[in-house]
C-alpha cells in the first residue's frame, strides 16, 4: 500500500472537475484542497490550532528554507517537522528547486545538482535530487516533491527540452533514494509552454509510477489563456487514479479555472501574504481594509463567513488594526483568507458532487471582481 | 455604590504587602494584579481569548493613541472600547498625559491643558482634563485615570511643586466632568522625589475621595532605592480601603518590591515588548531565545509553566521562529511573558494569604538573576 492514495468520488460530466479524497499517513482530506503554506515551520501568524479550525488538513513546508535554517538534521533530531512545529495533520514539502532557481545569478546548475549562495548568510550550498530527498526524509513530510527545474517564462524550445529531460533524469534519481515507506514522492511535469514537451514529460514520469503528479512551470508570468491551454493539455494525459497538484496558485479565479481542468491540490503564499498587506479575500473580490469606506462599517469581513475573525470583529475594527500596524489585524486577515479558500474549495467540491459545477462556475464568475472592489 | 470598590483580604504583618479583590462593572479580579497593555485596542499579538486564558481579567488602553487613531468618537459609535475590541473583561484607560508629556518640545503646557503635535500626521491637537475625561467616557473604560503631568527625573523643587499643584487642580476638574456612573476615576499622586510634596499631593487627592489612587512619576529613571523610598513614603499615606496602582512597572523584581510596599496594580508594555525582541521572562531571569544554547533544547521555556507556548513548543522551535522572524514566535513569547507575570502576581498573593510573603520574597530574590541568564 503506497503512503499516498487517491480516491475519486465524483467527476463532473461537463468539465474535468473532480471531487476526491487523498489518504496520507497523517489523515485523509477531501479534494479539491488548498494547502496553507508554512514556509519556515509556521503558517505565518497563524497557530496550528487555528489552521485546524479553518478546516486545514494539510500544510506545505519549504525544503529550501528549512534546509538553510534551522537545518533538516536538527528537525530530524527533534522528531521531524510534524513534532517540531506541533502539527499532527499532513505535510507536503516542496523540493527546494523553485526557490533555488529563483536565485538567478546566485546559482549554478549542473547535471549533478545546483550550487547556490544562501540568502541568509551568503554561504555556498548544494542541492540535488539526493540532497533534496535526504532533507525531505529528515523533515518526514507525508508528500515529498521531486527535485526539478521550474523553467522561467519565456524560454526557448531547446532550453525547455534539455531542462525537461534533466528534470526527468532527476525524478528517477529522486525515486531511487526516496526509500521511506511513510512518505509519498510526487513527480513534477515540466515542458514549459510546448505541448509536445509536456506530453513527453508526462509519459516519462507516468512510466516511473509516482503516487501523485504536480504540474510545474505554470503561473510563472504567462498569459492566463496560455496557462489554461497547457494545463488542459497536460492534465488530460495524467492518470485518473492519482492526485494532481498545481503549484503556487492561490486566488479564487485561478483555483476555479484549474479545478475545471481537473486539478485537485493547490498551495500559495498569496492568502497570508496579502493578509499581511491588509487585504481580505471575499466571494466578491478583494477588500483593501485600510480604505476609508470601512471606517464605520460594523459588518464582519463577510456576512456568511464562519471564521474567527468574522464571528467576532467588525470591518471598522480590522481597518483600525491594519492602519495602526497591529499584528493582531494581520492574524485576523490571515485566518479569514485561509478560511475563504477552504470554503471556496469545499463549495466547488459540493457543486461537483451535486452535479451543478458548471452553474457554480458561472454564478461565481458573475459576482467575483478580482481586485476591483 | 461606586463603580470601583476594593476589598482587602489579607495584609502581610511584616511588610505592607496585601491581597485583595477589585470589583468593577466588568467583573472582579484578585490583587496584586498585572494588567496587559492594549495600547491601540489590541494587546500586541495576543487575542482577547488568549489574554483570558493566561488569566487576564483587566487590560489597559491608551487614551493618547486611541484619541489620535481611530478617534474616541468612532469607538463610542461602535459601542465603546470593550465591544470594539471584543473584550468583556475590565479595562483601565490612562489619561494620555504620560504620552503627551513624553513628546518633549512638541508640546506646550498651560493651565488649561496641553497643545501638541500628533506623532502620526503632525497635526495640532489639544488634551486637557476635560478632553481626557470626554475621551475616556467615549471609550467606556471601567477605570479612568485623571489627567496629570508625569514629572521627569530629575526635576527641581519649584518645578515639581508647581506641576504637582497643577495636577491637583486638574484632578478636581477631572472629577467635575467625569459623571459616568459605570466608570471609576482614580487620582494620581505626584510630587517627584520630594517627600513633602508627595505628602501634600496625597492629602489634596484623598480630600477629593477618589475610588482608587495611582502613584505617578516613579520608575522614570531614578535609582531603584530612591523609587522604593518615595513609594514607601507615599503608599503609607494612602487610605487602606482603596486600590493602589503603580504605573509603568512590569519586571518581576520591581513588582515584588512594589507589592512589598503595598501596591495592588501594575501595567507595563515590557512583557510584550521584550517578547517581540525574542526575550522570555522566567523565574530565573530572562532568556534571550535566539542564543545558540537553545538550539537542541527540547524543554519548554519553563518546565512549570502552564501557558499555551510551554504546553506545546520547545525552546529549540521558539529559537528557530525568533531567528527566522516568524510572527508566531513573538506571539508564543508574548503569551508566555504575560502568563509569567500572572503566575508571579498570583504566587505573591498566595504567599500573602498564607502568611509567608517574606519567605517568598527572599526565595525569589535568591534565584532570580535579572538579565544575567
Amino acid at each position: 500500500m503506497p503512503a499516498i492514495t487517491y480516491e475519486l468520488i465524483k467527476e463532473d460530466p461537463q468539465t474535468g472537475a473532480r471531487a476526491g479524497i487523498i489518504h496520507t499517513p497523517h489523515g485523509s482530506f477531501p479534494t479539491p484542497i488548498f494547502m496553507p503554506v508554512g514556509t519556515q515551520g509556521s503558517v505565518k501568524g497563524v497557530s496550528p490550532e487555528e489552521v485546524k479550525e479553518i478546516g486545514g488538513n494539510i500544510i506545505l513546508g519549504n525544503t529550501y528554507h528549512l534546509f538553510l535554517r534551522p537545518g533538516s538534521e536538527l528537525i530530524r533530531e527533534m522528531g521531524g517537522l510534524h513534532k517540531f512545529m506541533n502539527w499532527d495533520g499532513a505535510i507536503l514539502t516542496d523540493s527546494g528547486g523553485f526557490q533555488v532557481f529563483s536565485l538567478g545569478e546566485l546559482r549554478k546548475i549542473t547535471e549533478e545538482g545546483v550550487t547556490f549562495r544562501s540568502h541568509i548568510d551568503g554561504s555556498k550550498k548544494f542541492l540535488s535530487p539526493e540532497v533534496s530527498m535526504k532533507v525531505q526524509m529528515d523533515l518526514g513530510s507525508d508528500i515529498v516533491m521531486a527535485f526539478d527545474e521550474c523553467i522561467p517564462y519565456p524560454a526557448d524550445y531547446e532550453y525547455t527540452r534539455k531542462s525537461t529531460e534533466r528534470t526527468t533524469r532527476w525524478a528517477k534519481r529522486c525515486k531511487e533514494v526516496m526509500t521511506s515507506p511513510n512518505q509519498g514522492l510526487f513527480g513534477i511535469v515540466q515542458g514549459g509552454m510546448y505541448k509536445d514537451l509536456r506530453t513527453k514529460s508526462v509519459e516519462d514520469l507516468v512510466a516511473l509510477d509516482f503516487p501523485g503528479y504536480a504540474v510545474g512551470g505554470l503561473s510563472v508570468g504567462e498569459p492566463k489563456e496560455l496557462m489554461v491551454e497547457i494545463l488542459d493539455h497536460t492534465v488530460k494525459l495524467l492518470p485518473a487514479n492519482k492526485p494532481r497538484y498545481l503549484m503556487g496558485v492561490g486566488t479564487a479565479d485561478y483555483l476555479l479555472e484549474a479545478v475545471t481542468h481537473g486539478i485537485d491540490m493547490f498551495d500559495c503564499v498569496f492568502p497570508t501574504r496579502v493578509a499581511r498587506n491588509g487585504t481580505a479575500m471575499t466571494w466578491e473580490g478583494r477588500l483593501v481594509m485600510k480604505n476609508a469606506e470601512f471606517t464605520h462599517d460594523t459588518r464582519p469581513i463577510e456576512e456568511w463567513c464562519d471564521c474567527y475573525a468574522c464571528r467576532n470583529y467588525t470591518r471598522a475594527y480590522i481597518r483600525h488594526l491594519v492602519r495602526a500596524n497591529e499584528i493582531f489585524g494581520l492574524r485576523l486577515l490571515s485566518i479569514h483568507n485561509l478560511r475563504f479558500l477552504q470554503r471556496f474549495t469545499a463549495e466547488m467540491r459540493k457543486a461537483i458532487i451535486e452535479e451543478r459545477f458548471a452553474q457554480f462556475r458561472s454564478d461565481f464568475l458573475a459576482q467575483y471582481h478580482y481586485g476591483k472592489k
